[in-house]
């Protein structure tokens, strides 16, 4: 049996960021599909938004200076040249006393200072408007390039493509997004106990939990996970499928088989490939700690914990956060709670700890849950959870802390 | 021109809550298809998970008596059966002074009522163990059924997969997941200066953005968005597309088209229908009043305002609560933040206004963002929205709010 050679969680994800610096491949897809997407490179907006000065009311479009002394009790009669047709450029320039009509959103004259509201103006008839109120420069008016300026950096390289975004490259002319390509991260349970999805649960064996959460961490990161079948502790075996994985896959990961006590295949697996280095055999993390770091055939290889919780919490502290600096992506989603709850930890090593939260008196509470490692459905449940640094020996009830949300 | 009968968001909201009710559809996906979907029944578990004894550590399986006066200074002496073999039902019994050796995840024997972990034993040879350590009752197993119960609800009907369900569905052996199918949510966009995502600009034409902005927060809602071609302001063309939309779409949004001031080509369309019904003409709520809710041929068609942001805020207001609803899911995410800015409203209409998150001295703060409601690229960088209730005059500084997260 090997001691484990324990690095810190900030050392081992150094290691796995400065080794692993994939060459990322790019797809040009259409404005609905970068929706959820990383951007592969900056987008710069080839035009002004709006390109045209536009009115935000329905109402006259005046000068300054005509309507200077305009009020209630001495409105100022203006001469009506027209209206301003929705989409049309605006033909119509201001002379001394004169007004155009403009509806929302269409363009104004481009002499135009202000556009009063219709609610402060009276229609005499075609030719004439009472206008009660004066403008300020601008007053009412988008001016050209107000939302978006041409040549103006849009997104930055590694932005994630909200809903909204979508709207303003719609509105930036752009129908075809450069985003990543989806990692394709490939996904293995090992363990004689561990059962695929489709046989029948039989003896003391068990159905593969660990591949379909992963599947779901990866899906949610907008990567594309590909579960094999679960290999028994069989080293030929564990060899064959991760050749296979190795192949088609951009990272793999490998859960069981990594804790002390069981048979050590997977790093023997790994070792196996002349082209292979191990970088780390255990994380000061709990729950986490019989973690792999290997490169084989340059390919990143994690060796995971076999329990779910263990092997969850190491995705979302070491894969993750590659994943995110690969896209370089800086979304690091927390909020900010009460923690009500003395917890005692040692010194030493990070702890992760799965919360729930709630609202209690205008104030956000988390609670730790406590299940054993390996049972699943309460970790299902919780909302989040927390990392106590490992020079902390604990987190006392009243303090406030981060919390990661799922 | 037709004044509006404006009502409140609540008082929209239950009628159409109570006028639409869809008869969803279901489909049987599987497992890994269920991410992100919304269950049509409740998952019941065939199963007890463990479906046997489990060690949670590598151990000696013993019986309380029989190592109740062990210690380290006292160690006591038990004869060795053999080891419980992973996925292996445990064919061991123990007797007086017996011991089986269980690695983490094995069965151990029935009748053993604790497992002491190696650390505590001394292994003599093939036949003995030195024990220095008692047990208690369960102590480090893992009882028949303690993470899922046998004929237990694990989730009800409704609720949306997360991606640790996945997992928590894998070990409850199940294959295939009812969930509902995705709704089609027709977007059309109207306005004579609203051009089409493949159109050149010209004029004082702008591009479609609502349609996007719509099709993503319908995307983020896992439905099916379908963005028709927008149309312009033109009564035949509005009808014939809004036909063929219904035909094709469980619901329909039209923007545009249903300000005051503008054509009220929206409402004319939907009034043509010979199986039609307006509910609603204007709504209190800022920004988002001109919106219409109405039946056509028994489907929700709704006329959305023309503003990005007040379109967005629709949808949020009226029509996410909606399909909640309709899914019998309670999701409603929110965080409680300290408001930074003394904002004054008027009384009798709801305001949504947009804000930003930060973290400061160890405070969760929030900022409205302001911008005109025209434009959109502050809109798509900010985090989230608070709600201020009709009946309050604002939000001081230093409250407390609750902020919806996008």
């Amino acid at each position: 049996m090997k001691l484990f050679d324990v690095v810190n969680v900030e050392d081992a994800l150094s290691i796995i960021k400065s080794t692993f610096i994939q060459d990322l491949k790019v797809e040009s897809v259409n404005l609905v599909d970068s929706f959820n997407r990383y951007l592969a490179k900056d987008i710069v907006s080839d035009i002004n938004v709006p390109h045209f000065r536009k009115s935000t009311v329905d109402g006259y479009a005046v000068r300054f200076e005509d309507v200077i002394s305009a009020s209630t009790s001495n409105p100022t009669k203006l001469k009506l040249l027209g209206e301003s047709q929705m989409g049309q450029v605006c033909k119509f320039d201001l002379d001394e006393d004169e007004c155009v009509y403009v509806p929302t959103g269409a363009m104004i004259p481009l002499n135009a200072h202000g556009v009063i509201m219709m609610e402060y103006c009276d229609k005499l008839n075609d030719k004439e408007v009472y206008v009660q109120k004066n403008t300020l420069f601008n007053e009412n008016i988008v001016e050209v390039g107000e939302d978006i300026k041409e040549d103006e950096i849009l997104y930055k390289k590694g932005h994630l493509i909200n809903e909204r975004d979508l709207g303003v490259l719609a509105g930036a002319n752009i129908k075809d997004v450069l985003v990543y390509k989806d990692l394709v991260v490939g996904i293995i349970s090992t363990g004689d106990e561990i059962l695929n999805i489709n046989e029948e649960i039989n003896d003391a064996k068990i159905k593969d939990i660990n591949a379909y959460i992963l599947y779901g961490q990866f899906k949610k990161m907008n990567l594309n996970p590909k579960i094999y079948p679960p290999v028994k502790d069989n080293l030929e075996d564990i060899i064959n499928l991760m050749k296979q994985a190795i192949n088609e896959c951009d990272i793999v990961l490998i859960s069981g088989g990594s804790s002390v006590g069981k048979k050590d295949e997977t790093l023997k697996a790994i070792e196996s490939f002349k082209n292979s280095k191990v970088f780390v055999e255990g994380i000061a993390l709990k729950p986490g700690k019989p973690t792999i770091i290997s490169s084989v055939e340059n390919k990143l290889v994690v060796g995971l914990p076999g329990h779910p919780l263990s092997c969850a919490f190491v995705v979302e502290s070491l894969i993750k956060p590659y994943i995110n600096s690969l896209f370089e992506c800086k979304e690091d989603k927390y909020i900010i709670c009460e923690f009500e709850y003395n917890y005692h930890k040692s010194k030493g090593r990070e702890e992760v700890l799965a919360v729930n939260i709630k609202n209690e008196n205008n104030k956000v509470i988390c609670m730790p849950i406590f299940s054993k490692s390996s049972t699943i459905k309460q970790f299902a449940k919780c909302d989040g959870y927390i990392r106590i640094n490992r020079e902390l020996e604990g987190v006392n009830k009243g303090d406030l802390v981060k919390v990661y949300l799922f």
